[in-house]
């Protein structure tokens, strides 16, 4: 992040400087990405000088169709013209009801699942906080489960369940009511961490409060693309069942197709108590989200748990359009394994040939990476991919993790070059190391 | 929120069996509202049917400026079909710049205050959230002090902060670190609370440990249209000043010209050290919150707090727009104090007619009220109202203040329309009143 | 304290030394009294050379008959030779009925109150942890209300009810689950803190989740010496049981007599649901606390609150002699009376002759005191005193309050002479400021 | 405990009744041993009919030498009858002078240990309450690592420590600041549990906040006689110190010789941060407990922590007794040894001709135990014995394990008579339990 200014033309700079005046230290992305967007389409992003960047980070997953996609943007440049409802709180809508039923149609019904839905505050925080919110008030009990790794947001319910200690040092004390537990392989391999959690939870003298929920994430977005085995997250399902627990699935970042199907836990045969989704849901990367709320656990009363812009109608339309376009039809997840695939391939390719920097693949689906042996080389790695207008970022613990997220409709030849602009990065990076190396060992001998 | 389905043509019926279907429990406006929403603009709300609704209800306070504002539209729909950038996380975008700068030259400068701008996730819970955790991170300290009837946001931080019952049920006992003081006017007119709140944090065995914050608003609105004096709210800057806390503003509702200035403690003369705002600063009715911090105690490290949809360019550039065409210019705040003027009037004749149902006006500026003797009474003139195509709503402890929550921009007329409207649904219920009492008199006698 | 080691001989200053080098600094009362104590009988305490002091300390309230009373001094020794069980946890012992017996007997028939016995851990703090944890296990709530200037204990559940700031300031923010309000008195006189109380408790949007238990003292001990009016604790318990409250009284200082009744809400004709026992309860000062459980409430299971001295047989001998010598006849409480009598004439009289240093009179029975203008001015009296051998001692929230805390039982001589003394130290100090101040209108003049 | 007054004569009976009338029903181990105890001697205790009960429980490590132990018994005499000060706050006393000498003399300085010495309040909880307040003061951190069945004490702050389901259930969710970890040997014999702690204290991402202390029992007590090896221990304290964490060793039921050292950590080579004893400190079963604080870290303030009874007098005198009588000599090790060996033969013997109602052994030194297959089966094994006039507990996650917690000086033909007696009880469970199976047998056939 040191590099916020290096390079950078001089208009672009004055700008920037605007932005380092007047808005907060705690922006964050834009200090990888010395640049200022104007306009967006699909996978690519453009700068105040008209130059093209290609987008590998589909905003942190909230862009899985791309930006500005054609059907959606229509869709919503028609309703803004006809004077649409744009805001209406959680009175009845037009566009409310059209996201309903395309949702139901699309996605629940045919993977055979029923859930009310909860129009939370349009934020995939918001929706994990209504959640654990609903779980305790349904079990009357107070601790939530959450993971090592895992990462739900940053209001205070929420970021009790996130991991990471930069998120959390802020919070002065008052982060309670979560018990943290290793995710999957977070032991080794070995150790079936599930059985530990059985245990602790069946142990009288454990030490462990019975929990009112087991908030876990399939595949671990932020924290470093950890995924979770279906076998994992089936053990999770029934520890929870049997403990009386409510398993709250996040899919926030691994939902909306990003993992492979529109659910990641789809293949492992479960189904959770509640389902938080946020992020590509509008598919325009407008704000919006939901909580899906098994319909015996409607436990809410009226207003209970509200938000001003629970309504935000534009994201109704955009996303009722999106998985109209996008879901009604197999072809759409087949292209996500398809372009899985070229990603899998790829960085299969590049670690092999830079093993001195990189230690293996994390992810699946469309949430692949590569992970660095360090954070600061993942660092370098972003900074050369930006050099050549790559937008790409990392996560994990120590930032350590260049991860993919292309849109999962990208075509194929710009999801290609991408990969090999990463190619030549990880490269340049190994070289660097290689020659660094050779340098420290010259100093000894 | 019993008459939910009552006199509801068919059609409308079978639509809104689909949200009692599908969505959940939790929503609740709708409840009051049997209608289905499609199109809105200024005041005016349409429903499937075609016919119109008077708003004085404006997305509770999100609608400052009325629906879908033409020019603020038309920017949105230019900025769209030449494919602005819509999400961009937190990277540099112009349609952001353009918001700073209209923020900086037409609101602060022209006060002669200085913020950093933090664009936290796009809701008033979330600016809340970040406000306090900052406060916490500046201090090293945990008790955040709030105030008898606030309403600051749903998430966990907030939540705890907020004091409505209803809201704060389900939590299981995970509200923490916030004390709780009185408002002003809360303990009769005799008592002076920040006198107590001044005893309190200077008396080493009060029991109150030295606080990170007191958070607090302007006018309460959630919590009735509680007025404080500006003499209080100087103690209150003061006393925060002596005891080393953060004073944060919310100004999520009462701000952007809702309490008669943009800011509802300008005529304090203060200058708080953090600011919330929110609902109505995009303008028109888009996911938006910003955090306004002190510029010297913005200790925010990159990405500390952060939030997918910080980026949301439709709402800088709605936003910018309302500011431009709004606040450029004396005249707009000018015709809010005419405005409020009118609505003063009104309830206050409404009041000295059905002072057997009424007690007594609350708020300033367009977020005046009538408090009614009972929550059930003020219920009865919502649905009086609504009948007559008027959409108001209530706040207020136990729901007992009816609230004009008019556009700051209406039509006069349209005002006095609904100002009339409401007129004749509390004559209605006070006669319904008088009859029932004559009907209990009668039966003794 | 700084009078630590101040002319004391070198016999003493070197065994001070050693406590100084292997005690932890917590250590504090030693610190104003710089002697090594080595016997004691009635009110005087011995030193390691013989030299006599007078106790107007009284073990803090602990020691309410003197030290070494002659009764239960040899009720002790007698138990001690035949092989009395001492320690027998919770098993049944025949110390631990007659205990129960003579309180069953002398204390509670005689006031027509009815209730279960739990014998905690030896200490009040733990009484009162006991208390509030019952409180919560009945009504499932967890809130606690304590007051202003109450001190309860340091173990974490009772220091979360404690106010003092000294106490607080090692908790690392983990004390919670407590709510402050004004004791009586607080607002000053035009205000009655019990009404703030019941609207904050009846008001739904207050802010003030319901409560498990309201805890208060009759008189204030450790906070200032400050006294509930009888109708204040009345207003108080019927708030309590109106929100379904457990009223706890906490009676460790105040009870046993010290406020002139055994217990001291006796003439508010009220009934605590749960009142907390300790100090002079053994009647010796031996470690011994009790829980008083109404019949109907006693909700524990078996072992639930546990902790392994809670079956102290040398206390319990000495309890039950301690309550037959000194309960079972009207003469001594009348003999209380007598000497608060004479402690009021006597605090009155300094009052007015040195109201240069002194605000007033604290208090009532026998826990009276004079306030002085500061806790430096308190301290020097105390000092003074030493130095003419009477240990007294100071309270407040600025340690203000000298307090005589005289055994209940003290000769008449002795009480006159102790105050005498006290009288003679407050003129010094007061002559002294008087000196001060004269110095310093010189220096200005 | 459900036999609580089977087979019990008239008289105890009707004795037994008092206590269930008037005790609250928190009483616990008396449902055990219906019996009425008057008198006690070294290892055996006497009821009311002059009946004599050898003793395998020792007060639950309270007892370690045993009943009115004739030394301390003497020096407790001679201290009452020439008035030695019995209850000094914690002002200076000879008898505390006597208590840290010989503390010094013949415990801290043989093993080459240095500690200021914290007299808390007279319980083990205290202690722990004391040491980790004191941990999160100089830290500066919240979060404090316990262990699986680790068992602390029941005030708010330890039993947020405390494993136990049946000790946290009352406490409303206001346990907080404690993290949970896996004690030695918790995840089977492949896992080395304090592995797992080191990840998840260095991994930035695992959610586990900065510790202020690691709290933990050489052997668990209550929670089964589980034993941390040395190598554990060692590692926990290596682990600790790299967190900046302190560490606490509670040494309240395994210090004082119980697990065959004065400290049960002595052969592990580490010097804990802070050490809690109380329970057989005081050697005759009085209250008193201290908190050891390495020197550099004593950050205490004159009387942040305090308590009515951390000046004991009595307890001093016998303490100072035990420690010279018992400790000043190698040969009292050896005993424990001897005897720890003894109870190791049988126990394995009753393993080995019971393995269809037993399971293994547990424990070292003299707090060792047989763990039955279940609570119940331990629990007829506790009635059987009580039969016999012998007095033993349960303790483990289901009370399946029957400790023998026999004084540290019993005869060993006391011993041995016991070990014989538990041998014929186990013996008879198990053969009621073959005979239930072959009943169960014949069912089916």
């Amino acid at each position: 992040m040191s590099h916020e200014t290096k390079s950078v033309d001089f208009q672009t700079l004055s700008k920037i400087r605007t932005f380092q005046k007047h808005e907060s230290e705690a922006r964050s992305y834009c200090r990888s990405f010395p640049a200022v967007f104007t306009k967006a389409r699909g996978s690519f992003m453009t700068d105040m000088h008209g130059q093209e960047y290609l987008d590998f980070l589909s905003g942190a997953g909230s862009l899985n169709y791309g930006h500005n996609d054609p059907e959606m943007k229509s869709a919503l440049v028609d309703y803004l013209m006809e004077d649409g409802i744009g805001h209406s709180l959680d009175m009845h809508s037009a566009a409310k009801a059209k996201f309903i039923d395309a949702f139901n149609r699309y996605i629940l019904k045919p993977r055979g699942l029923q859930y009310r839905i909860q129009f939370t505050g349009p934020t995939g925080t918001n929706s994990v906080e209504s959640a654990i919110k609903l779980a305790r008030k349904i079990t009357g009990r107070k601790q939530v489960i959450a993971f090592t790794n895992g990462f739900h947001g940053v209001t205070q319910g929420a970021l009790a369940c996130t991991a990471n200690t930069h998120h959390r040092s802020a919070s002065a004390s008052t982060l309670c009511g979560v018990d943290r537990y290793p995710y999957d392989g977070y032991m080794g391999e070995g150790v079936d961490t599930s059985e530990y959690l059985e245990k602790m939870l069946t142990d009288k003298s454990s030490g462990q409060d019975a929990p009112a929920a087991i908030l876990v994430e399939g595949v671990q977005g932020e924290g470093g693309l950890n995924v979770a085995s279906m076998a994992w997250l089936k053990n999770i399902a029934r520890i929870a069942r049997k403990a009386g627990a409510m398993l709250i699935l996040d899919e926030i970042q691994a939902g909306v197709g990003r993992a492979g199907q529109f659910f990641s836990f789809e293949n492992a045969g479960i189904e959770p108590d509640l389902i938080c989704l946020s992020k590509s849901l509008s598919g325009m990367g407008l704000p919006m989200a939901v909580t899906l709320i098994r319909p015996d656990l409607d436990f809410w009363k009226p207003g209970e748990h509200n938000g001003t812009f629970r309504g935000n109608c534009h994201a109704f339309i955009t996303a009722a359009t999106a998985i109209e376009k996008y879901w009604s039809n197999p072809a759409f997840e087949r292209g996500i394994a398809k372009r899985a695939e070229i990603v899998t391939d790829a960085l299969q390719t590049i670690f092999e040939r830079n093993d001195n920097v990189s230690i293996g693949l994390k992810g699946r689906g469309m949430m692949q990476g590569i992970e660095m042996a360090s954070g600061e080389l993942a660092d370098q790695v972003v900074a050369e991919c930006f050099k050549e207008h790559l937008i790409i970022e990392t996560c994990g613990n120590e930032g350590q993790v260049v991860k993919v997220f292309a849109a999962l409709n990208i075509e194929l030849e710009d999801l290609r070059n991408g990969l090999n602009t990463l190619a030549r990065a990880v490269a340049k990076v190994s070289a660097q190391a290689d020659k660094a190396e050779l340098n420290k060992q010259g100093v000894k001998a």
